[in-house]
């Protein structure tokens, strides 16, 4: 079993090595290591990331992951993850992990949930039992899965209702404060959500009110969820000149190889997204100079070449597009592995490029390459 | 991508390098390298060990796979597999691999295929369209495929049908004739099958004539197909003293970790099956001292122990039953990698220490001892 119990809870500093204009390379310091960023973390949704091992994320230089709250409160019980030595533990991961509030999973359940002021009462997609979620019960829950960093509950609405993101707004941010309250475990990192939809001056408003409550880390909500990229590009340079230099940004649900340079450019240091293992259970592939590969694709069938000539990743170095291809039509197993190996090799890569890039004051150019190139690929 | 073109061909020798009664160590020699014996093979049906990757498989310590040439043939076809390289190149294994004939598939399309003296007309399980095998080409589509050992295309009868079985017998003589005509590449090891069903007379008449053919290697086929054990004993040991002490003998289709252990009392050098790797997404593990576990089972919800206290794979030293169920429930494809990769490893490494204790003369003693475990275990 991992040892975890004789790690010393870290402060939860974060340490600005370099800028670039609005890019940072940084250091957050956390009681499972430390995470380098910009990062990336593909997400573990029920204690696993799609069907790749922790030894295959730790072979991808993955530095966090991400796991959901709702989820696992769900099933199997963050009673029972608790029971069997935290998600750490269970499932098999020493580096460090992030959980979501639970919020934007059961704001998603339309049609069965009730929001109240005190919280929302939901009922559960795998049995329809009803539940609650409180900003207590959410810390509750993200307290017994003892992930390093954990989420503030917060209410994401349909980005372009002013009415309702204002409302929402306004309960994120008393629930925010209930949320600090709450808190009672001292080696997790309480993250606030900046909300406010597609309106600057909402935006603005938030970010001044969840700063204020000094936190380790903040992160950025509502975004990526149907508005137009220069929306959220506008969202995030609005909130850029009021979150702190100090504490690390995290731009929740993104992304995109293009999403992931168009976030750092404007100063984000954390990215986590189920895009790169869902594409690969859909047979896709993401690369960063040929933009997405359907390997479904007959033109594939004795295609010698490996998904991406210039991709250091496992698959890359070792399978054909043809056997691949083999592998999706005969339904096996191991192509959700092999595409799910490759795009997190491809977001991980591409955070860790940026880093260096970013070290060596050469970000600008580095950004430009990848955008004029991933607008060649998906040509 | 994996270099196979500079690998020498080898003389598939057979060094045998301690006895001990009937239970043989030794070392079979192919063109990709040593296979130490007694060795379980794992089987990857469509090119693919399901749900593990060939670096998990070579953590395992496996030595062999077996792929199936009825369904390389039907998918994604023998030539695609050629042009892309041979089967080692295409699935990324550059160990030893051995081919069946597809006979045993073909004899399975009951009702959807018809037998002549010449070959067997078959409808795909795929689109139902029309196919031919005979001894030409299933050799043909072997040497297609290119692995290290290659089968003799053979009829498996039922094992109690006395008259069918000799039928089958005398075809699958003839057959094997043609087989050693028909081959024409130099590296790879053709082995010849002894059927006979359950009939002592049969399978003596069976051995006899296959020998005198002068194989690198020796099968007995028609075993493991509903006929009791003490049958399989049975006609393990009439063909013991029949099969030249200095070839390699292969049970096909075996087994569980008695039948290995029963195997190589009778003097069985090398084993397939699909046993572990099905069981695995039938969420059942095999364990060498408590039987067969199946971990749906809710008693194992919130048990925190291994699988197998005993067990040195990575499933074992990283995860909790209760995390191993809550996947299986979950559906999550970790599942059958975890359970696979503990189901391989125990038959690899119950193969591993038989031969250790052939090695060291204390084979008996170990036999027996796994023999009564076994019965324990799954009373």
């Amino acid at each position: 079993m991992t040892q975890t119990s004789s790690v010393t809870p870290a402060p939860f500093i974060f340490d600005v090595q370099a800028r670039e204009v609005r890019a940072r390379a940084g250091v957050f310091h956390t009681p499972h290591g430390d995470i380098p960023t910009p990062v990336f973390a593909p997400v573990g949704t029920q204690a696993t990331v799609k069907a790749v091992t922790p030894a295959q994320l730790n072979e991808l230089g993955v530095d966090l992951i991400l796991s959901n709250t709702y989820h696992l409160y769900l099933r199997p019980g963050d009673e029972l993850v608790a029971k069997l030595g935290g998600l750490h533990r269970f499932m098999n991961w020493d580096r460090p992990i992030l959980t979501d509030s639970g919020g934007f999973q059961v704001f998603s359940l339309t049609g069965i949930r009730k929001i109240d002021e005190d919280g929302v009462t939901f009922k559960s997609h795998i049995d329809g039992s009803m539940h609650r979620f409180t900003p207590e019960k959410s810390i509750a829950v993200q307290e017994n899965l003892g992930a390093d960093i954990i989420m503030a509950f917060d209410e994401c609405a349909m980005p372009h209702d002013r009415e309702y993101s204002q409302r929402a707004m306004v309960r994120t941010h008393a629930w925010a404060e209930r949320c600090l309250h709450a808190k009672a475990r001292s080696d997790q990192a309480l993250f606030g959500i900046v909300q406010g939809g597609v309106f600057p001056d909402l935006r603005k408003q938030s970010a001044e009110f969840i700063t204020s409550l000094g936190l380790p880390g903040y992160a950025i909500g509502g975004l990526s969820v149907g508005e137009t990229k220069a929306d959220m590009h506008a969202a995030l340079e609005v909130v850029d000149g009021i979150l702190p230099e100090d504490k690390p940004r995290y731009l929740m649900g993104v992304g995109t190889p293009e999403d992931l340079v168009n976030g750092v450019l404007r100063g984000i240091d954390i990215f986590d997204c189920v895009l790169p293992t869902r594409l690969a259970r859909h047979n896709a592939v993401m690369t960063r100079s040929m933009g997405r590969l359907n390997l479904v694709n007959a033109v594939y069938a004795e295609d010698p070449q490996p998904i991406d000539g210039a991709c250091t990743c496992y698959t890359c170095q070792h399978y054909a597009r043809g056997y691949l291809r083999h592998l999706i039509i005969a339904k096996e197993m191991l192509a959700a592995t092999l595409l799910s190996i490759h795009n997190i090799h491809t977001l991980v890569q591409l955070a860790g490029d940026m880093r260096q890039a970013i070290l060596e004051e050469r970000f600008c150019a580095f950004a430009a390459d990848c955008l004029v190139n991933s607008k060649q690929g998906s040509k």
